[in-house]
């Protein structure tokens, strides 16, 4: 139900569906996520010897597709909602397995292709009834752009990133020890946690303050700048917030990043996202920029069932049978209604009628219809409304249009 | 989009939606597919030293479940669509990966559970556009009875059912060949083959006169002349055709057997299933009959992408700007448009107007509406039709009665 929302959502912008397969050569994921994802992903051999693993994320083998397909048609605007995999410690019987719903828009380098994924994101939250949301956003161009300026190696800046990815998690203090256990002098950790301290327009003033000579920076800045303006005309005024502890988990971010909350949801991030314009060169396709966001799934379906509680969905109608005798009778009203559009089921299991109905209230179905010799006769059925217990006299051809004004 | 359908139609009928892990542990998966499918299982071990393996179909996994799940109300009536794997001889990059949409109902010993997952397919079928169903059925009890009365060890049977299963592919001399290979004698091979010559009633017949002395194949004969029964009421009539060749590889089957064809689709089976009563007991839960249908995808796709060529589906509207000094107001018209549910998408490349025309021309978009300055101020736009290149002015708020009307 849920799916079909974000999906329906998600075509209306213009997105089209497209999968890849589950499991890609070793290569194909291999050092594209990051060292920490690398040691996450199931990997195994198949028959003839090949390495392979599942994908850990969605945009990897994209990337791959998209990279041997040159001649797509720009911008290729996609969607896909599929099931990912990263490993951790074995416990019982879980595997770590999630669904993500992401849309990438590849070849276009505008800030606009990364807003056109943020705010179509947005919308399909706001499609499942989520309000409130506020997107962190930062530029790797910046941080970039400070740990140059720093002249810290791109290796120790992939340490730097990875502690400062946890900031909100561990707090400053645990950040900055990981960051000096990353061979960083206590003043350099100092420069970049302070980056961190200014949100919305003091961050702005900031970065133009103390990295005005980065090229990187400055670049950054101005992304992040164009991110701001297109606020408006996306739908997004006032939910936008500069960031700069923002980083994202993955390596293979280039530009802008994105992190989705929404505030009447009590939990981290349900998506998150950024611009990858290297991703697809490293497949042998040709220089390509691409931006995407993904939805958790599964943390959506948490947001929901803490708003809504259990239950929607399921059939409307139960056609009870009186006995065995009019059971198929039953089925086949059963598969009319449904095919008039009502969810609806009959019973298969040839239970009495007292049985059938504990099963219709069990399963929380609103209305039973009740088949008999006589009514079949008569072409009269009992509608009984199983929450208030009441009964209705009704013409089968009556019964679409009664459920569906109730 | 025709998952979508599909859905719909299972959720119409009462299926639920559940999905469980592709990665199962090695034990689950093993030996419950038979042999062959055992070898297609791409296996792996876990950083824990675990064995584990991706789920070959959606029934075992479903079954697993079931059984650690024993208070789950029946008749539990679900429904999964989702990627299944069964390896082959590597090639190109390809790995064998599918997609099926399975039906289940666990709970119900009766053909009515049978009839209702086949008719329910069917139904699924029908909404995407197909017709001209024949349903072949069988039922594994009267192959049973006929190897037991041979005196043929399960073994030698397991051979026998899986050379049986490859008749219409390879023809009755491959098949008595390989029967001979699994050490029957002539007169066996042709008692077996004798079995399949007849359809229909005659079909029936012949097991009433030749299998009399079974009882495993008077219990099978009975439930096919049940669902045969069935067929009014479950809207099959005349689709059903008994055919006791059929087989269905798998060897969790117990009891009825079916494969759906569509007459108008060029290409073999799409879809079958059968009962499978003794696989939850296998996973250590209460003696539980189940059955279920499983229709392949990837083999819809085919038949409907043959029926009505490409196309479809993608954006109705492309909302296209004269300069980039009303690009954003593009944008912000084309998030409206979407948002009153029609699929809509606006240049997020800032390309120039000829440009973004090509594009909506090339992506089979019906649609341009033009955004410029001077239209924003009259607030009257041009909307052109790509098929007749006719051009209308049109105020914005029309524009979604004018579309639907269209």
């Amino acid at each position: 139900m849920i799916l079909d929302s974000v999906r329906r959502v998600f075509e209306c912008h213009g997105f089209e569906e497209m999968d890849t397969p589950a499991i890609e050569m070793w290569e194909v994921l291999a050092a594209k996520g990051g060292e920490e994802v690398e040691r996450q992903i199931y990997k195994f051999q198949d028959k003839g010897g090949r390495w392979l693993g599942l994908r850990f994320d969605l945009t990897v083998p994209l990337a791959r597709v998209v990279a041997s397909n040159p001649d797509l048609t720009k911008p290729f605007k996609r969607y896909c909602i599929a099931k990912v995999w990263r490993y951790e410690e074995p416990q019982s019987g879980r595997f770590r397995e999630f669904v993500q719903a992401d849309i990438d828009i590849v070849g276009s380098p505008k800030m606009e292709a990364d807003m056109e994924c943020v705010s179509t994101a947005v919308d399909a939250l706001r499609g499942i009834g989520l309000s409130g949301f506020e997107v962190k956003i930062n530029n790797r161009k910046i941080l970039e752009g400070i740990v140059e300026g720093l002249g810290i190696d791109s290796v120790k800046a992939g340490r730097v990133f990875r502690a400062l990815d946890r900031l909100e998690k561990v707090g400053a203090e645990a950040v900055a020890a990981e960051m000096a256990g990353a061979g960083l002098s206590d003043s350099e950790v100092e420069r970049i946690l302070d980056l961190t301290e200014f949100k919305g327009n003091e961050a702005l003033d900031y970065v133009k303050r103390e990295l005005a000579g980065s090229k990187a920076a400055m670049e950054g800045l101005q992304e992040l700048e164009k991110v701001l303006d297109l606020a408006p005309p996306f739908g997004l005024s006032g939910a936008l917030e500069v960031d700069f502890s923002l980083v994202r988990g993955l390596d293979y971010y280039t530009g802008p990043v994105f992190e989705i909350k929404a505030k009447d949801a009590q939990i981290g991030s349900i998506g998150g996202g950024g611009r990858y314009d290297r991703l697809i060169e490293r497949f042998g396709g040709p220089p390509t920029p691409a931006t995407g966001i993904s939805l958790g799934v599964e943390r959506l379906n948490e947001v929901l069932a803490a708003k809504i509680g259990s239950g929607a969905g399921g059939p409307v109608v139960f056609v009870a049978n009186v006995n065995e005798s009019v059971m198929a009778d039953a089925i086949r009203i059963s598969r009319e209604i449904a095919s008039s559009g009502i969810p609806s089921e009959a019973d298969i299991m040839g239970r009495r009628l007292g049985r059938q109905l504990e099963y219709a209230e069990k399963r929380g179905i609103p209305y039973v219809l009740i088949v008999g010799p006589e009514e079949l006769k008569s072409g009269k059925f009992k509608l009984r409304d199983m929450g208030r217990k009441g009964e209705v006299e009704v013409l089968l051809g009556d019964l679409p249009s009664l459920l569906l004004k109730k």
